[in-house]
């Protein structure tokens, strides 16, 4: 079985999270619960530093992605360990404000920013905005005149790269709603209007290739294609940008099927192809930023649910009943997401049968993995469900009216609350 | 253009919904908003009552399907309204409890109830508890015991139609996470057991073709298939029950492509086949009961958005962005599902281009329509997606982040809030 970092079976045949029991988790704090592993998150929040450090003389900053799982405890954690964040709306820049995250260290994204938004993120001195398009190049500089304030900016580039991943998570290509398309000027002409702003101040470029992202040379062709723009924007207007944010995107395995590779590797490609492209086109590496949000978060969750029963329908499927489903963990009706499953009580077993796991909303599509490998189980038991550290609690729904279930860390062996489970009542917080 | 009932296109060529502004409305209460047509709702729960009095001699009940929309002040509708609700959580029974609605009228679903689930149910004396499964058939025999209390309930079987929709929203075939399957003896078993058992009080049947249906022959097989069993629970045990909930599943347009049929269309087909296989069979009309959920809320919502710029790539795609997404919406994400769009500022002009409308989260799926007519617009207009009542607000989530929108409600040419907004303090209500 496929047991990610952090993850293993105990003595007694559970499977455990940074040495803690799972069944005793279940049993402290009920199911569905989302069990994430704070020593792994830290401990690849290092790992993609000292990538950074071993393979890039010129320096960067790690800006965790946050969408992919962005509570106050995780950006005290970003913050603890020197990193930046990466927040892609009002909402996250908020939380990361109030969490005490240095505004310096933020990165803020989001394709449709608001005034509002833009105005929170120049108020508060955020590090840099990402500009997605003219639109908000233009709010940007109306806020930013109004509040008396220069923003730090980078421009947002579609590559137009095209990696081989899922549709809806592919955004480099140039049929992207995201960033300036370099093909037909428009990424040039903001480079000009950026510069010629007094209230801008244009840092660098930022790009994003994809996500899950298990090749080089999506990296490598992104690297080759903005340090090209790099050197086309210092022939043109004389001006040598000095910063470049290649986002995320590295692949992380979710079964035994995946490839896995060492996240280091992510920012050695990018290494290589920097320092390659750089001493091609004659121009001086720029400070490096890196965005990995999955990468650092999906391995450090684990969603743990009670079986409600088991539903065997001769030569047609087996399936097993869980007290949770898409509203917290919408990725397989979304995107058919792989995901190692297991009975958390018998973890030490090997699979034996193929079963479809099924979500308790009153939705046929409500599952959370068809077909997968499981151990036997029966109602009662603790099935465990890996790699959910990323997009499961940030993309939960109320659907159907259920609570949203507790965030619990597990740090040094011990566990604590961080963020509490809802109740009926707080369903019922907005109704008039 | 294809307007749902109560929306129209006022004198100033603005799109309105209940006779008043939509512009009036975003101006108001801001964008993203949630707008529900509380008239539309109630004749629409008119009309499928009305469809039951004129079409079953037998009588019946129009149990409103919550999850399709289901915060408070549509439980106080529904209970004015004289109608059932069908909840299908604990969380929906208890805001049904907690708006008042009375707890006869009340039809418990859910196919992983839990024992709390159960108890909060069998507690209050909620109508009728739909049980899914064996195990749950179990679990509320022990609630039952525990608390002194006999449950009315339905058993829920999978009648093994197979009706021509999409394969989330399919749950009658015999592949079904849903009921008791018919074919291999289980549902039979089940109605014994639930015979046998003292708490236990057996009521009847249910079952649920699958969401989306247009055609008569589905509806027309389930009774058929239902009416069938009920004959051999009668011929093997003697026990004539008398009740039939056929759930809901009416087909709903979107789009002027969709066939727009008269809601009590579906009453009438039931009705038919009802009285041709009671005859055949010899068996006596039960009571009825029907779960409309979209058919009674789609068409009373509309979502306003604010169009925050546009991408336009030459020969290859012009996107619409808009400050809100699959965050509010996440039906075209998950199921590619048609939208009417207009621009609520010339909802009086003819559409004259095709874009994709792109969402604000961080994902290149976030679009909540691709290829769509649209009128022209710009920064700063208004934008509609129409037909957004049903499965909108009740599958939001908190996606990048973004607070949810508030829910506002026109009656009578007035607006009135019936869920407020959230603010950034709410996202971190729950944060430790």
């Amino acid at each position: 079985m496929f047991l990610p970092m952090g993850v293993s079976v105990n003595t007694q045949g559970h499977l455990a999270v940074g040495g803690v029991d799972t069944l005793q988790l279940a049993r402290q704090y009920g199911t569905p619960l989302y069990v994430m592993n704070e020593d792994v998150i830290r401990s690849m929040l290092r790992e993609f530093k000292r990538s950074i450090d071993e393979n890039y003389e010129n320096g960067g900053m790690v800006a965790f992605a946050s969408k992919a799982c962005g509570f106050s405890q995780m950006f005290r954690i970003a913050a603890e360990e020197g990193c930046g964040v990466d927040v892609s709306s009002g909402g996250e820049l908020y939380t990361a404000l109030k969490a005490g995250f240095p505004a310096e260290r933020i990165v803020m994204h989001g394709s449709c920013k608001t005034e509002e938004e833009l105005e929170l993120a120049v108020e508060n001195g955020v590090g840099r905005i990402v500009v997605n398009d003219a639109y908000e190049l233009r709010r940007l500089t109306r806020v930013a005149q109004r509040l008396g304030k220069t923003a730090d900016i980078y421009l947002r580039v579609t590559p137009g790269i095209d990696a081989h991943t899922h549709s809806a998570v592919m955004t480099g290509q140039i049929d992207s709603k995201f960033g300036f398309t370099l093909e037909n000027g428009d990424a040039m002409q903001a480079v000009k209007d950026a510069l010629a702003e007094p209230v801008l101040s244009l840092k660098g470029l930022h790009c994003h290739v994809a996500s899950q992202v298990f090749d080089e040379q999506p990296f490598r062709d992104a690297a080759r294609v903005m340090l090209t723009f790099l050197r086309d924007i210092r022939t043109e207007t004389g001006v040598t940008l000095g910063e470049l944010d290649v986002g995320g995107g590295f692949g992380v395995p979710y079964t035994a099927a995946d490839e896995a590779k060492p996240c280091t590797e992510y920012m050695k490609w990018t290494a290589d192809a920097m320092h390659d492209y750089a001493a091609t086109l004659d121009f001086p590496l720029p400070r490096i930023l890196i965005e990995p949000g999955r990468a650092v978060v999906a391995h450090a969750g684990v969603t743990l649910y009670t079986v409600g029963g088991i539903k065997d329908i001769p030569n047609v499927r087996k399936y097993v009943c869980i007290n949770g489903g898409m509203c917290d963990n919408p990725r397989y009706a979304l995107y058919e997401a792989d995901y190692t499953v297991c009975v958390a009580d018998r973890a030490g077993e090997e699979p034996c049968e193929r079963v479809t796991v099924a979500g308790r909303c009153c939705e046929s599509g409500d599952l959370i993995q068809e077909n997968t490998p499981l151990q036997p189980c029966d109602e009662g038991d603790t099935l465990a469900v890996l790699c959910t550290g990323a997009y499961n609690y940030s993309m939960s729904s109320h659907y159907n009216r259920y609570p949203k279930p507790p965030v619990v860390m597990v740090r040094d062996g011990e566990t604590y609350v961080a963020v509490k489970g809802e109740t009926y009542a707080d369903l019922l917080s907005h109704d008039c």
